[in-house]
Order: structure tokens, then sequence, then C-alpha cells
């Protein structure tokens, strides 16, 4: 365990960005440590989670709520108690908790959840583990799209953390095909070699149209989408009778929310009796325990694996998002305090 | 019954309109009749049912399938048997079949259903009966949707045949509050005067969102779509939680269908964990007897009105088509040649 830090260094909202945010719309300040208030803690982050929803919480409106200018970002992320006032949580403890992005963290215990590192090493509580993260594929994938034995399945933003694992799931689920859309060769071939999807589709590739219908010719029973735009307008045009379409995300709108353009093929779902169900993970809660013991199974079983791509240091918080945002990850990004 | 007619009178589509068709675009010929092939009936069409799809199938690329230049068009319709060459259909039977736009029409026995004239005047099987119309309603309502004790429901295209059934349907579920929304302040008053909704909104009145918000405020459970459009868009804004949203038509965009605009709106979908599902009504034909049974019992205990508008006239069927997508009728209409 390193030493308690002296100082708490914080990445600050300090412009916010229209389209891909630049590193000046991050700010770097640093704040005494103070005791924690009656019923707190004081965390020592270890690492955050890179995820999307921090884009989108950028902007002025914001579904999940703005964040402020000046203040942190939101970030999941696992620590280690520093100071605490409750019995429940012990100096040195390996926690989970929403800790902003920031290298210490002061919150009421009530939204600090103690880690057992004999499960899994804490990272796996933002990753496979992770309610962002193997929680949301798993909702998801198993329940929202109720995947089949034998269905096609695509996923898009396939290399990214839930989609990687999402794509796991289906196969675990008896899938007969599992599709992955992805940008670029590298990505594409890392999902087939090491991820274990059938087939991956660059869409930076050209013909998405054509690809996709040489991937899935009998039409798709199962698209879980991270993305939207064009890839969700190829598969709409490919879905088979009864599909059902999970939406996840949005990443392709989410540097201009102001300006999403719809699904032009939604009224496939008329034609073909499909239906499109999105979901919030956040809604889930009851079922938490039950996906977690799941992913936990698999996880150790090593039927799921779940890359990690680590990054460094709180100054690069900022571009740590930037490289989320530009599809520079594969599997689960995180950025690493320790 | 009328005498026999001594020639087919039939209206074929001249050319392919872009956007609304012009009466150009239809053209009247006139066909001798020939005694039927073996297996087949000759049929003295009464009424042809005036739907949406009839636009949809005169583009070249239609997913209900295209209609060929110099044939006729496709239309449900009721007529009585003229000449029989099977056992089960006598001359002078009342039957309903896909008679298509003429006066006279010869088709496979298989194809063509007789009909109780008891239980309904021949007509209740284009609207409250029909399958485009009542049926269509049915599915929708009831099963796709799902509608539930209490629900909030706003129905599109609420004027319309389709539309006027599903807000009665959704009332006679237990419905809490039923919100049509429809073109114009008389179509408005009639569907709160004599359908039964508890309000109507008149799209063209302007600020769509506020009429919306005040009809809804605690959201909408379920939206019946027959529209698309900035009218999809409106209700997505405000969807409650677990929302469900059917589509079952998008007659905004039936005139150009080239250049939907999706809906801008479907990350809600996600935010609310709500759920867009569309169906078309000839995969369901299990449920069709069920869907039949029902809805005969409603009209005949009143609980369900179909109001008709009837035009006359072959040679009127591309004005009637015309008036059907401007918006100009008021429940099922109808193309009489009685």
């Amino acid at each position: 365990m390193s030493t308690s830090p002296a100082v708490n260094r914080r990445v600050t909202l300090a412009n916010r960005p229209s389209g891909m945010p630049e590193l000046s719309d991050f700010a770097l300040v640093e704040l005494p440590i103070e005791a924690p208030a009656e019923g707190s803690v004081t965390i020592a982050v270890e690492v955050l989670s890179i995820d999307a929803f921090i884009r989108t919480v950028m902007d002025e409106r914001a579904f999940h709520g703005a964040a402020e200018i000046g203040g942190p970002l939101p970030a999941l992320g696992v620590g280690r108690i520093m100071h605490s006032t409750v019995d429940s949580l012990q100096i040195g403890d390996a926690v989970f908790a929403p800790l902003g992005s920031q290298t210490v963290a002061e919150l009421p215990a009530e939204f600090v959840r103690k880690l057992d590192e004999r499960v899994a090493p804490s990272t796996a509580y933002l990753g496979g583990l992770g309610f962002a993260t193997g929680v949301t594929a798993y909702i998801g994938m198993m329940e929202v799209a109720g995947v089949q034995h034998g269905d096609t399945v695509v996923v898009s933003a396939a290399a990214g953390a839930v989609g990687s694992l999402a794509g796991q799931l289906a196969r675990i689920a008896g899938a007969g095909r599992v599709i992955g859309v992805a940008g670029g060769p590298e990505k594409c071939a890392w999902l087939v070699d090491e991820v274990g999807f059938d087939v991956a589709i660059d869409y930076r590739g050209g013909d998405l149209d054509g690809q996709l219908r040489a991937a899935a010719p009998d039409g798709v029973n199962v698209f879980f989408d991270n993305v939207g735009g064009e890839i969700l307008d190829a598969v709409l045009e490919q879905i088979a009778f009864g599909a059902r379409i999970v939406i996840c995300g949005g990443i392709s709108h989410y540097l201009d929310m102001g300006n999403v353009v719809g699904p032009r093929n939604y009224l496939k779902l008329a034609e073909r009796c499909a239906r499109m169900s999105g979901f919030a993970v956040n809604f889930y809660a009851e079922r938490v325990g039950e996906a977690e013991a799941a992913l936990a199974g698999w996880l150790a079983e090593g039927r799921l694996v779940m890359h990690e791509q680590h990054e460094h240091g709180i100054e690069n918080f900022g571009h740590a998002v930037r490289t989320l945002l530009s599809g520079g990850n594969r599997g689960k990004l995180l950025l690493d305090l320790r």
C-alpha cells in the first residue's frame, strides 16, 4: 500500500466543450485534505473508470445531471479508506464508489461499497463485475435483449468494455453467430483472435451494409447498440423478423447531443415486428446481485475475459476521456493513480 | 342487390408519384369480364377500404411489394359473388377479399372470405372488424403496447380509422387518460365530443411539446404511433419510465420514403427504460379470431364506435387516396361502389 497522499489533486471542468473535449477544457487544482464529516470517509483513489457518460455530463443539459464548471467530473472508481468515521469501513479497506476525477475523495459512507479482494482484484469491480460495464452488459444482453440459443447477434463498439463483454455473454448464452462492429483492422483482428467474436466488421472499411449482409445473411436477431448513427441504420436494414435491438448508448452522438440524427430506418421495426428497447442499468438495482454472481463465476472459469487498458496519472484524466471518445481503447479503459 | 356489372372498371397506376399523388397518376380502364378460372370466383366489388399502404406500394421500392405501372392498386374490400367455380361460395354471398382498385375482381377462392352479415354489416369487416383497421388497433393496443389500467395513452392520427379505434380500446382496457393527436380544431372537437378521448391535441396548432406536457404532466405510458416525424419526437420527449411505443405506421413519411427522418429523441428510450415496438398485423394471424370476437362484442354493445366516411365511384379512387393522405377523413374512409 502506498503512503497516504498529502493533498487532493482534482481535475475540474474548465469549459463546456462543443464536440471533442480539448485538454484545455480540463483544469488541475490542488486542495487540502480535511478530516471527513461525521458519517463520511476519506478515500485514496487508486483507479478510475473512464466511461462515455463523462462526456455527456460535460454538456449544460445532460440527462445524468450536468457537471458544474469548476467542479470535479463524475467517475466511478476503486480506492482505499484513509480516514473513517464509521465502524463498517476501516483504514486500508478496498472500496468502490463514485469517486470523481480526483486523487482523494470524501464521501458519505452509504455511497461507499467495501470490496472483497479475495473474489476478484479491485479493478474487476470497474470492469467485468463493474456496474457500468459488466453488469450493464449482462442486463442488456441477458435481460433486455433476451438473447436466445442460435441467435445471430451484432454488437457495436464491440472493442469497448461493455461491447466486448456483451459479445462474450451472447456466446455464453448460446448465440449462433456473434458479430462485432469496431473501428479499424487492429481492433477487428483482436475481437476475432482474442475475444472470440465470429466476425468483426470494420465500420471505417466502407460498405457497412454489404459487410453486414455477408456476416448475417439470414438477418440479425439481436443488436446491442452502443453507437447509434449510421451503424444503427445499417443494422435496422438487416434485422430479422422479431429482432430485439437494445439501446445501451449512442456514443456517435455524445459529442453533439443537440444534433442527434435519429434512425431513419426505424420503420423496419414495423415491417419486421421488431422492437428497440432502451435501458439504463441504474434502474435494475434488484438484479445486480444476480448479475455479479454470474459474472464472477464466468470470470473465474475464464469463460469471460475483461481486457484492461491502463492510462496513468490524474493529470491525464482529460487525455483518457479523449482516448475513449476517439475509440482509442480496447476493452476497459482505466486511469490508474497507483 | 344491384344487377351484375357488364364490364370491369379498373383504376390503374399510370405514374409513380413523388410526394402527394396527382389525379393524373391514376388511370381508369375498362376490361371485359371473363368466366373465372377453375377454383376461382368473380366478385362484384361493393365497398373498398382506403388505407395508407396504398400510397406506399405506389413507390418502386415498397415493403408491401410495389404495384406495377398499368396494373391495379391493391385494396381490401367487400363484395358479392357473381360467378363461382367452388361449392363453398355461392352467387350472392357477401365476401371480403383483397379486391383491388376495380369494380369486378376475379380471385382464387382461398383468398376470399365469406362474411356473416347477421354478425355485422359487411362494411364492418373493413372497419371495426377489419384486418387492417379494427384487428390492427386491437393487436397494437392490447398486445404490442400491453396497455394497462391507469396508463396515460397517446394516439397519433387519432381521427383516422385505426387511431380512433385504438383510443377507444385503450379506454376499454382502463387507461387513465386517453389523448389524441390530430390535425385541425374540427377533428379535435370530434375526438373529444363524439369518440370519447379525454383530450385532443391539434398538431397544427403550434407548441406541440407544451400541449403534450399539459395533457400528460406525469408522462406518457403508451404511445400508439401512426405518424412519425415531429409527433414521435415530441412524445419521446415526454415518455414516462417504462413507456411502450408502438410503431403501427408512419404516414408523415409515406409521401417521401427515400427521406425518412428518424426520431432524434430515440435515446430517451435508454434514459427512461422504454421500448419502441413495431408490428405488422399480417404476422398475428393466429390472434385474428380472438380479436374479431372481442371487437364484435364491443361493437354490438356500443362501447366501440366506428365512424365511416363514404366516398363514391371507382373513378374517385385517386381522389379518395389523396383525401386520406391529406388527413381529410374522420374515421374509416371507404369508397362505395354500390
